[in-house]
């Protein structure tokens, strides 16, 4: 067969093994989901149907890849921690980042109905990707406080401008022109004394976006499990007694340490 | 805000630019879609609704990149080749690959329906994916007959395996042993003479694969376009007369001249 | 031993293989070699012994690397070019400009005596290198092209500038004020009109750089080698004829067609 | 000029910027220097005369090169451990590794007088190097340990078979096979019993190899320097008291925790 001949292509491939003992982050981003979300009439400033979708694939992806052991979303992001030691792929970046990438798509496409029911998906929608490495405990914090602080930055920026039109009635270059050189506590002046809306009673899911991670689910579940026995050609039903882990969303602020504190076991030491 | 504390962990995303002046092939590959075919009921040894999702999905992403100038695909993998001098993402791997990966997954699930009418689609499916560069035409040309004589080599296996068990009334592990050792002129045979089977005759789609290009649609249509004209807050509707292309299947040998001397144009001289 | 609890940390090693079937380039440059060549007395604008010793260390690297099918030199600069198929070190990256560095710097310090009798070496010099690959003829001779043109501009430059200073008695600020904004035709007319220099007179080896080939030398001579014969444990001596190859220095224009007609076996094909 | 032609190919150079927040260690090989140590007669199984230029090279690097915090070498090996928090060359791989070479190449043979005064220096030497990149101080350290094993294991292998031949008469071969298979304790055995050698008498340089750290000498010493005053041509000197740092060698043991201890300078902590 004239396979051989041609096999020598497989040689132009290039190995991109990540680093050893560094957090491997995959974040993603939807592709001209400005577009996407007027023609599936997203409500502005935050439609909750869309967040909920984005969590929903982003839980998909964390029981498809287990050592993912933390991941934050908001908006149209989503980014997804694998532990330092994962060997999962042999570490090669593009098979983690398109694993990520697709199981992420199909899944919105998937659970779309379970959240958009009357609003039908008009076209598949594209996400795309990236992989960043992090040595340290800090370093990937840092990273995690950094998507957290973007996130209260443009909600602020974008419940005062929607708040401007939808209630002040200004045209959006007009809220345009309002909000231009403001500073966060001018942008909570003006939601208070104009609109009688305090920023910091707004709901926790817009202002920290979404955290998932693993909980341990108590009691201990039984489970049932097909088992090949050794030296027999059939498989064997058998009951074991495991801690069950779901994964789990938080809409709390991970800049500072007490979430980490109640969370000992995301981060691995720093010192290994 | 904090924004600028965090905002150092951006230095450690890394540029992975394709070199210049090569062919970037992005290939996806089914992630356990044995499992997957089983699940959702795939005739074996080849499931027509199946390929035509495939090749529904891949033509989803050549609308999407207009760069891919070919693509090939057979069984659960696909090839997308983008042009030597494309500067798609500004040519980076990562963001070329998510967004195939990201495009076809999503695409599956949104046009499953269309090819699996009464099969429920059961869980998101997944695609991983790879980026390789090929510096030129011998060597690209090499890569599709690579995969396409993989097909060759794969369907010739299959379609006898099955034979052997649908026709032939042998187990799986009958029919393996059978197998073992056989050369293509082996399996020819055993099609020929025990169930009257020439191969030659089996569907070209099967044999030979997918192959799509971009072709010319004639007459030239007239198109319908907003645009926004230059000082002016509103868009105009124009219409312009342009030569329309589409993607097109082939399912034909693609490692003889042939098919490359028929379609000039795919690919671009090797002395630039 | 110990040996085996450390090991692990080999795999932190990356591996960095240069694509196929692209030329590789390794160029290096002179570190601080302004600094250098005024403690040592270089002549200005051009000091040939200088010059003498960055060919005669390339020579050096070219004869422990017969891979490399052509180097270009000028200033404080020397390019090495791997041919497409070289499999040297593997096509290790890391492994061949580290090699090209080493060969070139310690040829440097030990040939430095026959080109500096009276001037001793004050301390060792070093150059920094890189990796640069190219997929095409087109692109390698566009890069020796850019090269040789660059060593144009900056010899008519300083040629200019030294002759304004040495015959014409200005100061370094006035000559630089003098050239500030003039084009090639300018500084061409400033030599000839103020000092009755023909710049096209100019020795070739400053106006055109110095490329190195490796020729054939004629007539093919017998070579005496110690071989170990097979089943044996001493070695015998055998004489073979072969034809010897050396590497020959040139100072002419590789930007134009000719010289690469003239020596059709330095580069291979494009469409392999 | 054509310049701009042809500028176009310097795209196709990669940006190899190390992650940040990681040691980078750029290790250097001797080239062939099994055949060097015959041509220049080293002393079997070590050359104090060489060991001695390979620390003096190593040196003359890390006085270039000050983010240097530690250096380790055995045999024709040395290591360079560059601080984490390094800025040098923007972290570019190619230049780190390419200088590093270049100076200990250059340096070797500038040096070489100093230590084989009577031998002359028949033709430059090589060494080729990589850069590996180590995100923890326990991975960096792991990592010196794992060159100082292969140094222990190495030397006590040489020792042993030297021993044999030089003392006990044996032949290569017949010292190689009384060596086969046998574990430390048994050449510390062979060294004892047949030749009254305790190996934990060797010379510590032969055992543990050479470490370079930066220590501080004092008293504070004056230093004339000539500095270019603000708004002024001419330079002036002027004489500062600074704490002036040396390059020191020390033979001892890295793998344990006491030499750390000593000098807690030299690693950087793990949580930044």
């Amino acid at each position: 067969m004239a396979k051989s001949k041609f096999e020598y292509v497989r040689q132009f491939e290039t190995d991109d093994t990540c680093l050893r003992n560094c957090y491997i982050v995959v974040r993603l981003d939807g592709r001209n989901f400005h577009k996407f979300s007027e023609k599936h009439n997203f409500a502005k400033p935050n439609d909750n149907r869309a967040l909920g979708l984005m969590t929903r694939s982003a839980q998909s992806v964390m029981e498809e890849l287990e050592d993912v052991v933390i991941a934050y979303g908001q908006s149209d992001e989503f980014s997804f921690v694998f532990k330092r030691t994962s060997t999962w792929f042999k570490r090669r970046a593009s098979k983690l980042m398109t694993h990520v990438a697709s199981q992420f798509s199909s899944s919105y496409v998937f659970y779309w109905k379970e959240y958009f029911a009357e609003q039908p998906l008009l076209y598949p929608p594209g996400f795309d990707g990236r992989v960043v490495l992090y040595p340290s405990n800090r370093n990937l914090r840092d990273y995690l406080s950094w998507r957290q602080a973007d996130c209260h930055v443009n909600n602020l920026y974008n419940t005062s401008f929607w708040t401007l039109i939808q209630k002040g009635g200004l045209t959006t270059i007009q809220a345009e022109e309002r909000l231009k050189g403001t500073l966060a506590a001018d942008k909570n002046e003006i939601l208070f004394s104009d609109f009688d809306i305090n920023y910091n009673n707004e709901p926790m899911l817009l202002r920290k976006g979404t955290t998932l991670i693993w909980e341990k689910v108590r009691p201990n579940e039984a489970v049932t499990k097909m088992v090949k026995l050794p030296n027999a050609e059939e498989q064997k039903e058998i009951t074991v007694t495991r801690s069950r882990k779901r994964v789990c969303p938080h809409h709390c602020d991970i800049i500072g340490d007490q979430f980490w504190e109640e969370h000992p076991d995301i981060l691995e030491r720093d010192d290994c």
